[in-house]
């Protein structure tokens, strides 16, 4: 049987626009695993300000943040951890004695990711995308050392923002780049959306590229990321990153890090609900 | 094994100075008696109306309020249900797409006891205390109909007041009088408290009743309530109104009315915690 819950307990939760069972899933799971008193569960709300003014009046532990509240609860938090400063995107909030310190673990799960599948950072990428994962894929690849790179985004304005506040590029559409390293940070190839089928990049692109990331995790196996193992190239999927993000909040919430074998196993459970 | 959480788990929880482990552990076995996908936990706060606003903005379905809250908490709520109206004291908030309606379900616990152990209402009773269960036993004797009866109090304004809103009369102490049916609703007798091992009333008043009630649940057996019971009185106990306090409360928030079997049992469970 479960644990037990008290009024020891401690609550962790998540804020979505539309809440999904990941983060949910991928929590209890370890809070069973490593036996901790925590509990796990998503909202959604109307009243972004009112919600982070619970969390830190509940004393809720921590909470993740989703679209579309990464940047308005900038305003509601105490302190931005530089995870989340420099991209001034959050998506987990700690709440430590009613003090809030808000990061993003995004961010640091591209880090990771660019540096476990050793991307060499000479190499030319393309990042299409202009949103929050756009921003935290940018600055880890800007951290990590890459220099030639291409911003892909049709809003030119967010594009260009973007490009500029990490010394890349901007461009509309890829032309006759063929880039080393290809990223997806845009809903292309999700499952459920209009564009489920899409390709991120066009076929010739892909097979001239050696890398291909895409940060789409459900499916973890888009259009893009079969085609590209389909080529036998080096490929880093959103899976990766829903999980490696996961694993970060649970740190950050517990002060326990899971095996990597852990965050395999609940990675996998989450994926299921 | 126990309900997995997902997004669609509702939240009920509890506001109190000093959490205890009672209503956790009597919602949560009945959810899981009833197979109904909901989650309970107790928290405290030092900012109620951030706390309330949180209950709303998170879509928490159901918040326990208990001392000191009580009456703090009627100005961040939106509508007060006559039990609580009637006592100006909530111990029950119930959240429905974000309006907030406060129930004083102690008042409907002690009302729906008179009636069940038949306290006949034109005995002359002695209610002891001020605060706000004495306010909730207060009305219900008055709106079952009884007219004749004192307040005891130390507070003169609050015990005047009280006994003033209801019809009945102030006194310090009994005196010579005799009361058929003594209340006790004050801290006297409770586990833990200064004052364990005291009797609210003396016990030669307490030889001359009939009935004694007493709002005290932890531990059920008070000093008063073993003497009444050697005296073969008709006895009430505090491990009845929190009970039926708390099954009240699990109709509000869910729909569904457990078996009298079903909340003896959970009572049973969450007595032990």
């Amino acid at each position: 049987m479960a644990r037990t819950i008290t009024k020891d307990t401690q609550l962790c939760m998540s804020l979505a626009g539309r809440p999904g069972n990941f983060g949910t899933r991928f929590h209890n799971f370890l809070y069973e695993e490593l036996d901790l008193d925590f509990i796990y569960k998503a909202f959604t709300t109307d009243d972004l300000r009112a919600a982070i003014g619970g969390v830190r009046a509940l004393g809720i532990r921590g909470c993740a943040v989703s679209m579309p509240f990464k940047e308005a609860c900038i305003a509601w938090v105490d302190e931005l951890d530089p995870s989340a400063a420099v991209i001034q995107s959050v998506n987990t909030v700690v709440n430590t004695a009613g003090w809030l310190r808000a990061y993003n673990t995004d961010y640091l799960a591209v880090a990771s990711l660019l540096k476990v599948h050793q991307v060499p950072p000479d190499a030319l990428f393309a990042l299409r995308g202009s949103g929050g994962m756009a921003k935290a894929v940018a600055a880890a690849l800007r951290d990590a050392g890459f220099r030639q790179g291409v911003i892909l985004a049709r809003n030119q304005a967010a594009g260009e923002a973007l490009a500029h506040s990490c010394g890349f590029r901007w461009q509309a559409e890829l032309g006759p780049l063929r880039p080393d390293v290809l990223i997806n940070a845009t809903p292309l190839g999700m499952a459920g959306g209009e564009e489920a089928q899409a390709l991120a990049f066009p076929p010739e692109v892909v097979a001239s590229a050696d890398t291909v990331f895409d940060v789409v995790a459900l499916p973890a196996e888009t259009p893009l990321i079969r085609l590209a193992r389909e080529q036998g190239q080096r490929v880093i999927t959103g899976a990766e990153v829903i999980a490696l993000q996961a694993a970060e909040q649970f740190v950050l919430y517990t002060g326990v890090r899971p095996s990597a074998e852990q965050v395999r196993r609940a990675a996998a459970f989450a994926a299921t609900g």
